[in-house]
């Protein structure tokens, strides 16, 4: 089988990096395009990267020879991954789509919509039954689906195995990394011997598109879950991986050996084969002090979720800590797996 | 007036150190003694200390030459501040307050027994009234008191003023600072680039100690306040300050500028004078990122708790973070002030 | 006697803001105006720096309510103290100089001018008298100096006291703190966990800067010293106070307790009662692991330098450490220590 | 051919996870023993290291069920690769010696005696020379060598292929990981926001393991090379990776690109396919502001010695920067390279 052709937009940004990166060798997928803004466009990548290149692993030979195109219609790929900053998403990836493109997307700007799948394939890959509403309400060839936030997507792991106990109410307080905030990002002296608490838009995030994920599929719209989500959001100095405490209602009361059976066992699509799939997608560690983002974020690949301390909460009933990598299965990664979804479910041709 | 004489137990470690610092030039007390393990005894302090004081300032010049002594009674002191290990505290504080001394303590040894008061004079100067009861109980010629372990105070400063609206529900995530595991503490290995979600013991002290510092005196004992608290508890890289992200339902949901004015009011020891008093106990920052441990663990020398991002949570009603330096008024200047309390109302003579 | 009344160039960057933090209650000069860019003119200052201030200590009161000017005469000062970018510091500066203002900057562009004068009090103020040669060159009512870059003047101020032995060699390795980048400079992701081997232009800074400083006055020009400089520069993870490994070559091999005299009793200034002057000019640590930015960088208020383990050389016959605050005595401190020296040489009327 | 049996003392501490981690799938070698103290011995590796493993790959799996034993001779293995303790590692690695067995040492003591091999495969294969000396003047079956110190290795390997230029004089700054401190090693308070100036021993080891390395082989003798070396050791805040500034006196004067070419084409070593031996033994970075510890470290798995910034230096002529893993090719991979080289010399048979 001939590789997919995907092009990258946006790809000189941390998130376009790691796109980069974890495509390098897919067996699907092959990196035809990079797309970036008009100053880096016409030139080779590996020229426009230097010294901006952040990953320790060096940029994929097929890659460094490419030339920088900008972000418009005419790439000579069949899915765009997407990882514009959303002041300029928006138009972009509509124009992406009405052109016929693929847009697999990290950026917040569509995830919100009626007719775009918020798309977590363990979680609630039945939501691709939006595609077609999609298309018919725009009247495009191409279609957009869309991934969540760094740090609603390791949540709504965590949480996906806990509904069927019938979840009901979530207070959730972040630990965020710095590579979230994208390059140059955070400048080193708001951050050296600090915490800030506050992260714009990011609560409001996480309390939205948690809802929206863990919706049930109604013909053409997502009916919100109904829960309760509250979220603080802070950002730590740490480089990869956001940490998040969270407590949690089960109206069933399954007890601690329940609650973390369900995670452990949570794999619904183990059977697709899809290349990106982590082979556990809840890593659940007993040791106390565990999940720790030096430690468990590369788990996987950068695509489990790390579950640890599951315990009693006064207040909720069950707490526990839930860590991923924020720019792999938080961002890159989590695209890369829609699409692979998408491939499989034959959405893509 | 002649300055009181006061000895530190445990004058070695990283409290220690804070007590030796914040007496310098007190108006009301005066270090006469530093007693430590065995191993430091016989020695002049100053030499006892070198390349073990962790504090920028200086060793005051008046307790660089004192020989430190063993931690038993004999000292040439009225007040014993402690700050020794708990593996080691217990016995030795009341081996103080039998022979006479008040023991104002900072180890957790003795905070949750029924006649000892848990104390922050804002909070609850009235438990003072389990002295006479405890001396009574042990046959005791001096006395124990205690102040809260350093993310409990400033979490229940935040809190006081809000317990005239009914305050039934609390959920807490910290963010602790290194200084709070003392010294060697926290290897550096384990948290660069990390968090550890976990601190042993803490969440429990969180639990517990809030309830009898919001509680009421009823006689002879304490009823513990009827509230809902969960704590999650974590240590990041910051050196001092501990940031706490609090969700809080109040009965009588009084709206947010309610909320704010009296959090900015709250100060009741006003007009007594006590040196260690903030002239504001808690300062609330209007900015969207505040408050940071970088740029406000040192508000009033350290003494405030200072709160920001007083909002509406999904959840409980209210949310806000809290922060304050964990060394000093979360440890040796909570000490102090109960001492000065303690002069104020007439029980040490 | 009235307060001079001094003007900011440059007043919202990181030096901008040390120089209002330290001219705060200074007792002969006044704040009376702050400029910056174009777009933060005409607002108030407390306004432009809403997020933005860093210090820990607050805004003061007088300089809140300024209004912001462009960078152009016609302020309402008499001295100017710049910490303008290197792109626009020159004609700016060079301007208010014609205008007839008394220029102190800590801006690189003027300082290795043959009549301008680059200067540590302490070291050559002998320098001043290019001011004459200046004034005659350019025709300008007022003047320009300047105050070396943030490495080099702490290694000046070291080896100063090392002239007379016949300093003949010298290698330097810095490493150096985020706050000499100014804000936003380094990315946090470029710092954590890292050392960056590479400053632009501050190797060939301290290299001739150095020489220029420790040079003769000869009539209308400086002679450089003849020394051989190498310099290795270096950004490492710490937010203020550089460290700079140094090994010397001196002729007369004066032993290591001559060395540490020199240094010790260095003080040339001591009878002017300039303001600013620390008390100590150059201390020396005696403990086998100082100095270290964290617990030496703030000792005479940022004023000192800090040296130890002086110690043999087997290249060059001796090295030592040396440590300052790079944003105090390394920027902002230095042009106002400048400034009070001229004030009491009377080039200030 | 069957695997040889290792055994690991020390093997709970940092270096002795790095051996356990380096040794997992190795192509010659098979760890059938782990030792360490009496108090860890009798219980399984897995329980023991509980909390203490600190690699972020998981413990290898014929590893983990292996029980530890003391560090005695009895141990069921033909090498013992040592990190033990200085304090202890002098007679634990004699009575190996003594007993029969090949000891592959990290560990300091006997670094330096005459008849003892201080190893680099590249750079002084011929003092395995020493091996038959040692053997008669101990009367030993077994036998001892040595890897020098995590900072000098990675020095003496870019100044190896520079010795034909005549190296005449050194001097070299170094800025070292936490790691090389062992665990729990620095305290995270004594380094967060600082640069420690100072290392114990640490700049006597790089100037006389230098000599040693880089001397020739007489008879039953290493001759020391005639270098003139001084070194300033530091321990700054990144978890792994060594980086040297490094200034050198070449008597042939070779100009930079012969220089970078020797470095480049460094690779002694490549016909004897050593499975740990690195392909590129030295990597020269031409970016500016390369190596960095962050990005550079985990070259060649860590066995690489990566250089950069080579450029002229006033005072000696030659300057660059070098970096390196510490715990591998600083530490556990040099060990384990050292006893491959002696398989392949037909030393352990």
């Amino acid at each position: 089988m001939d590789k997919v052709k995907v092009g990258i937009l946006g790809a000189t940004g941390m998130v376009g990096q790691r796109f980069i990166q974890l495509l390098a060798n897919h067996p699907w997928f092959e990196v035809t395009e990079v797309a970036a803004s008009e100053r880096s466009a016409g030139k080779k990548y590996s020229e426009v990267m230097e010294g901006r290149w952040k990953l320790t692993t060096d940029i994929p030979e097929g890659v460094r020879k490419l030339v920088v195109k900008e972000c418009a219609p005419g790439l000579d790929c069949r899915i765009a991954f997407s990882s514009l900053d959303a002041e300029i998403a928006g138009p972009i990836e509509q124009a992406f789509a009405k052109a016929g493109y693929v847009v697999s997307s990290n950026s917040r700007n569509h995830r919100m919509e009626p007719d775009v799948p918020l798309l977590i394939p363990e979680v609630n890959a039945e939501h691709l039954g939006l595609i077609p509403v999609q298309k018919k309400n725009r009247g495009w060839q191409g279609m957009i689906i869309t991934n969540p936030n760094c740090s609603t997507i390791h949540l709504v792991i965590a949480l996906k195995p806990l509904m069927r106990f019938g979840l009901s109410k979530l207070l959730v307080t972040t630990m965020q990394a710095l590579s979230g905030a994208g390059y140059p990002g955070v400048p080193s002296l708001d951050i050296l011997d600090n915490v800030v608490p506050f992260i714009g838009g990011e609560e409001e995030k996480v309390q939205t598109e948690t809802l929206k994920l863990l919706g049930a599929l109604a013909k053409d719209r997502v009916v919100p879950a109904q829960i309760v989500v509250s979220a603080h959001c802070n950002r730590v100095h740490v480089s990869d991986g956001h940490t998040e405490c969270v407590s949690v209602k089960l109206d069933a009361n399954p007890g601690l050996a329940e609650v973390t059976k369900a995670m452990q066992e949570f794999n619904p699509l183990k059977q697709l084969g899809l290349p990106s799939s982590p082979s556990r997608v809840i890593i659940v560690k007993q040791e106390p002090n565990r999940p720790q983002p030096k430690m468990d974020r590369d788990l996987e690949h950068g695509m489990a979720s790390v579950v640890g301390r599951i315990r009693e909460c006064p207040l909720l009933g069950y707490k526990f800590v839930v860590l991923g990598h924020n720019t792999i299965r938080g961002a890159a990664g989590a695209a890369i797996l829609n699409a692979e979804l998408m491939m499989k479910k034959g959405l893509i041709s």
